[in-house]
């Protein structure tokens, strides 16, 4: 990442994080939630995990720990504090109510319904507050028929499309092993928090509003061209594996020593290359292949060639000669791939934390990448609780007496 | 989207669009960058498209045509105005240059160094134009040893992590269906356009910077834990298909009348009310199911048990038995199901826009949704070249005589 050092120019002052000053508070439970307010972080906000006392966010539960620390919870914990706080009772519902008077941004994403049942639904606050952003991720929505139906990631997934075209003709629709649809829920609650934050700010309203963010919707909203094509052509997309009629050859193939890799052959004249590369140049006038037309046809037969191939040869080789013809190729990475790629280092896109009990962890970094107010990763998940006193004392006030009151009546 | 009518107190004035009065350029090619363009045009900010002439961006090319008009570009090009410019001429790069200074955001995803070939790239134009947010997206971002590789959204989804993990243990890891690697980038583009403008403009630094998102990184942001896991416990994840360890049973289902539905059982208390509901309460204390850890060990006899009883079924009486229980549950969509969709209408998620030629057209709507400020589609997809006249001639000042000559000489 590329740090601007304040060139020429300019009001002279050095320049802040965009979100510098700026306090979420994340009531958000796994994950879309507790993302979307790692992601403000990110960027410069004071971001206030709060947390039900003795359980805490579910996310510290998920995959395994290292050393007694969740793995998952080190990552999107990152640059929060956390307190603990009992929203089920009224005494902590007061505390609530404090910490949002000084918060410029609420993200929850509990059951529509759960938030007001507490006194701090959107309509509760939005008189005493009515500068405060208020982002609510949920399965189906705020309102509408579905809207407090339980919000599990695969059930709003299959809703919104992408599942049944997700995996193989002969196969049942397939969930994808990495949570697309709770991480690009997260990014497009962010992205309606600073939405909403810059018509607070820049356009000067001066004034807050709810962000209402559907895991279903933001799936939905990659939903290419399918719509219009079902209304007007009765076009009805199916599961297709790896096929893809636009390009040809196109696939996920194995190499001699066990690597996947893939290659996607956009125009003819990538497909001259190809056959260049494979020793095969009488492919490239084969009629059988002379367009991508007739390789869609074609498509078992070229793909079968290709298959056998790369099977020849080690995957180190194929992608050299590929990439050196032209052919947009790379390796299907795993984990231990992605590990010890040296662009992902370089560009920070994998880097390390320092955690205080285990050292330097290593973790994905910051997206995007900013030129001149890059994002930046101080420290990793807290302990549960961890600022209550910072965050009770140093902002609210309470006493040490009163806060050990509070512990013990299991309110933080 | 229930709209917020100026409740008393605040200014008083009208509120406007998050991003009225901003000018987003958008020189993206299909489909990262134009769709964080669109985003952007959602929320009021006001987007020129820049299509080479005769051509235009290759995304009025992908997918199928309704009565000439493709599909795909009604609705990525909704909201904006479609200008022509060859910017590979000294004459265009002109043009260029002076609708950047009318400008408050460019987006642009060529391969990185092709702006600067044509003195567009962000060192040509931040001096002069200090205040420009300039997003770059691209395969592999704008710097690192891979900066200048093709970027194809399998190859760039292939090195993300992603693909390796889609798909069944027997079977080649698959590509999905929907483009979530490019879209997800586009939603990380705009978050990034975002933080520099609220930056700019709310924090009070007044200048631009550039945001640079690269496709393999917006995937491999949503890497769960897998790289801090496979550091310190040799975490080697792999494709799993269907199966979730989390979570069993948790399946995709064929019913009766052959539609696909889905069910996670979070916990015991959910699997006794599948067991109810499927007439069997004794699997609720059966050994081999009696908690999440066994019926993991026994996912093969519990799922094909929950198999046999969804395909006697019709998948609506299914749905209406587990909802009815609360058991988190759904079918899998199509886009038929998705068009007719009651909750999906109601709540915009689906939506229709007017076009001069084709009426009334269906399409996913604006997410996320704003309380207060709405985003809104007021038009689909221009024709290329439509607004040539209202820009060159309206915000650059040039005579009908001066844009006669420039499109005879293929300038625009």
């Amino acid at each position: 990442m590329v740090s601007e050092r304040q060139p020429g120019g300019g009001g002279g002052s050095a320049r802040v994080a965009p979100l510098s000053g700026r306090t979420v508070l994340d009531f958000g439970t796994a994950l879309a939630g507790p993302v979307c307010a790692t992601l403000l972080g990110e960027f410069g906000a004071d971001v206030i995990k709060i947390e039900r006392p003795r359980f805490g966010d579910p996310l510290r539960g998920y995959g395994p720990a290292i050393e007694g620390q969740p793995a998952w919870w080190l990552i999107e914990g990152r640059n929060k504090r956390s307190i603990t706080l009992d929203l089920r009772r009224p005494a902590g519902q007061d505390l609530a109510r404090r910490l949002i008077g000084t918060a410029d941004v609420l993200v929850e994403n509990f059951r529509p319904g759960t938030m007001d049942g507490w006194g701090l639904g959107y309509p509760d606050l939005r008189e005493q507050f009515p500068r405060l952003v208020y982002v609510s991720v949920s399965g189906f929505g705020q309102h509408g028929p579905y809207g407090d139906w339980p919000a599990y990631d695969r059930v709003a997934q299959g809703m919104s499309g992408f599942t049944y075209l997700n995996g193989f003709p002969d196969r049942p629709p397939v969930r994808p092993g990495v949570g697309v649809t709770d991480y690009s829920t997260a990014v497009f609650a962010a992205l309606g928090a600073m939405l909403a934050l810059y018509e607070r700010d820049a356009q000067g309203s001066g004034r807050g509003q709810q962000v209402d963010v559907a895991l279903y919707e933001s799936q939905l909203r990659m939903f290419h061209f399918f719509l219009p094509a079902f209304e007007r052509l009765g076009f009805l997309p199916e599961r297709a594996g790896n096929f893809n009629p636009a390009m040809v050859p196109a696939e996920s193939f194995l190499s001699a020593d066990g690597t996947w890799i893939t290659l996607a052959v956009g125009t003819d004249r990538i497909f001259a290359a190809l056959a260049q590369v494979m020793d095969r140049p009488e492919l490239a006038t084969d009629p059988r292949f002379i367009d991508n037309k007739h390789r869609v046809e074609n498509h078992e037969a070229i793909h079968g060639l290709v298959r056998a191939w790369v099977a020849e040869h080690r995957a180190d080789e194929v992608l050299a000669l590929l990439r050196g013809a032209g052919v947009p190729a790379g390796p299907i990475y795993t984990v231990a791939d992605i590990y010890k790629d040296e662009h992902f280092r370089q560009r920070g896109s994998v880097t390390t934390v320092s955690d205080r009990t285990l050292g330097d962890i290593t973790m994905q970094g910051v997206i995007p990448q900013l030129s001149s107010t890059p994002g930046r990763i101080t420290t990793t998940g807290p302990a549960l609780g961890e600022h209550n006193e910072d965050i009770y004392g140093g902002v609210l006030g309470l006493g040490r007496d009163e806060l050990a009151r509070l512990a013990e009546a299991g309110i933080i």
